[in-house]
């Protein structure tokens, strides 16, 4: 078992990452006050939701179950847990704990930083994905119709636990959407780290479990350095959207649900390669590699059929990360060593959507 | 014209008090990056919009004119502002500004809160109880059908703006609420300030614009004072509950919108005085002058007439304030001292609803 502590002053917090987390022994002593709030949803809900209220049935404790994906990830299913917090009667002092993947997590965490003005909350991670990365980084919200995760909160948990043993249960899709994110660590910042995922790609897609340890123990330590030089996302921070500008211009077009978060990023990275290429960053081999990395991880590497460099446009005017209608890019200068571009010309960025989108 | 300085570190902001405020050279200096969102009501916007937007015509302007009123607090309005802001594809670098009563704050704040997890806002804040109360602390937030302000966040806006010309066109009805929380400044914490509060009534409803800016000045002063000592309520700012436990629940009973949020506080302050005489703190006499300094100030001294006091506990168990299940009330040591009690003895509970509600 490892834990890792994010560090962030008075927010500070523990993310613990093993297996057979789930015992009263560990998740009680992270609970104050003595009403707790599972939010979870029908598809986790008969994995695990039996094995976690065995870890608090000391508590006082009312459950939510969310229709499942991201689809739902909109305001009226807030309304969901908000009512159901509030038929129970949970004061300022209850606990929410978010048992699911990233979805579960980003919605109990805005729930979270909204109910009566905030409320703790503690992440029980389902997936591989939102164990490396959605439940690392205080960042909750929900889905507009006009833009992916347009509303919510910067909310840090009290405590993470990434119980190893939950992914036993995980799709292979789903495990491959999780790899995105982790082959992401190693493009933005870490060469070696990248190397190292290379050399393990089968044995991660196998579900060698300390091969899957060892890659959530890297990415968090790597996320929870990059959150705690930037909390609130004014630089650094921006690094980890490496892929998502592109990534959720796709989920946007084929509309959430279709294609996973992990599935966009993947082929998101590859586009994010090809623009750096185009503006002299890297070499056409770079791009074949994390094209080939993306691929052996059961990735797709370019867009999905019939979307265009125009649809791609439209949907990228809206990115969060734009300032002032500029919009922002996060590139490569070689495979390991990515940074921020808000001055991509026009050209390249064009001549990159044409190559991918083909 | 008068300019205070909230203290809270990195998030201080000033409040500037007094006449004609509604210049470019005013606001136009609180505006980060280029976009500007103004968030209204359809009562304030044929009265102030022009003027204000004036002062912000160097800035990419766009409008919101919500629906007016207290029963169109909830998470559904927000999303027209949402809306409006992806429309026209405004970055987290935008600025909102709450043009509008408290009503208008609380969403356009959380709003503000909430969009793209966090953007800037100002305050311009048309109604005394606004201006002397519900602009000042960075409490957002909006209604849920079980439960007043159940919804939110702690934002702090970047400056506010308290015009004194924009009382003008305020109804008697609407400055007597915002009499109600000058009035509870002086209850909770300043004998004096009530003494003057006492000997200037008439010439606060009488609209006397040098006697309204001082109320303005001295309530935001006290409220500031206690915001910076206790930014997220964990101690001394529940004083400014005072009246509201009671009152929360007069506005919930009769579904918010039909007494005006300062009539049920004021009704509310009576009450927490009868409390306070119950359980020996207070003199029958301390209570007649409460009731006596709510009637001249045009307010309710009575719940509304049918509501009983088993409406009152129905209402007052989900209360924010309540920790863990216990009722917590603001009560009176003495008139000028408030003091928080999470111990009230039933009986003594029962015999002051008994006696207000009769």
């Amino acid at each position: 078992m490892h834990t890792l502590t994010v560090e962030l002053g008075d927010r500070a917090y523990p993310i613990v990452i093993g297996p057979e987390l789930m015992t009263a022994e560990r998740i009680a002593p992270h609970i104050h006050g003595r009403q707790v709030l599972v939010v979870t949803n029908e598809t986790v809900a008969p994995l695990y939701l039996s094995r976690v209220l065995k870890a608090v049935s000391a508590f006082e404790v009312a459950t939510v179950v969310l229709p499942d994906g991201e689809a739902h990830k909109h305001l009226e299913t807030l309304d969901l847990i908000f009512s159901e917090a509030l038929e129970n009667r949970f004061s300022r002092n209850a606990t929410f704990i978010a048992l699911g993947g990233g979805v579960v997590g980003d919605m109990a965490g805005f729930a979270a930083a909204s109910y009566q003005r905030g409320v703790r909350f503690l992440q029980i991670p389902t997936t591989l994905l939102a164990q490396v990365d959605s439940s690392v980084g205080g960042k909750t919200g929900v889905n507009h119709r006009l833009g992916k995760n347009m509303i919510g909160a910067f909310h840090q948990p009290t405590a993470v636990f990434a119980d190893t043993d939950m992914l036993k249960s995980l799709p292979p899709r789903e495990l491959s959407a999780g790899l995105a994110e982790v082959i992401k660590y190693g493009l933005l910042g870490d060469h070696q780290f990248l190397q190292w995922i290379e050399s393990k790609i089968e044995a991660l897609r196998a579900q060698d479990s300390e091969a899957l340890t060892e890659a959530i123990r890297q990415s968090c330590t790597m996320k929870a350095e990059i959150v705690r030089r930037d909390e609130r996302e004014g630089g650094v921070r921006a690094l980890l959207n490496l892929g998502h500008t592109f990534g959720h211009a796709i989920e946007a077009h084929l509309g959430y649900g279709d294609w996973l978060h992990g599935e966009a990023v993947g082929a998101g990275m590859v586009m994010a390669a090809e623009v750096s290429r185009q503006i002299g960053a890297l070499d056409a081999s770079d791009v074949a590699r994390v094209a080939s990395l993306c691929e052996s991880a059961g990735l797709p590497t370019k867009p999905p059929a019939g979307m265009t460099p125009s649809d791609f446009m439209t949907h990228m005017a809206v990115d969060k990360k734009n300032v002032d209608g500029r919009m922002r890019f996060i590139l490569l200068r070689a495979l390991g060593d990515a940074y921020v571009d808000d001055a991509v010309d026009p050209q390249s960025l064009s001549a990159a959507l044409t190559t991918c989108c083909h």
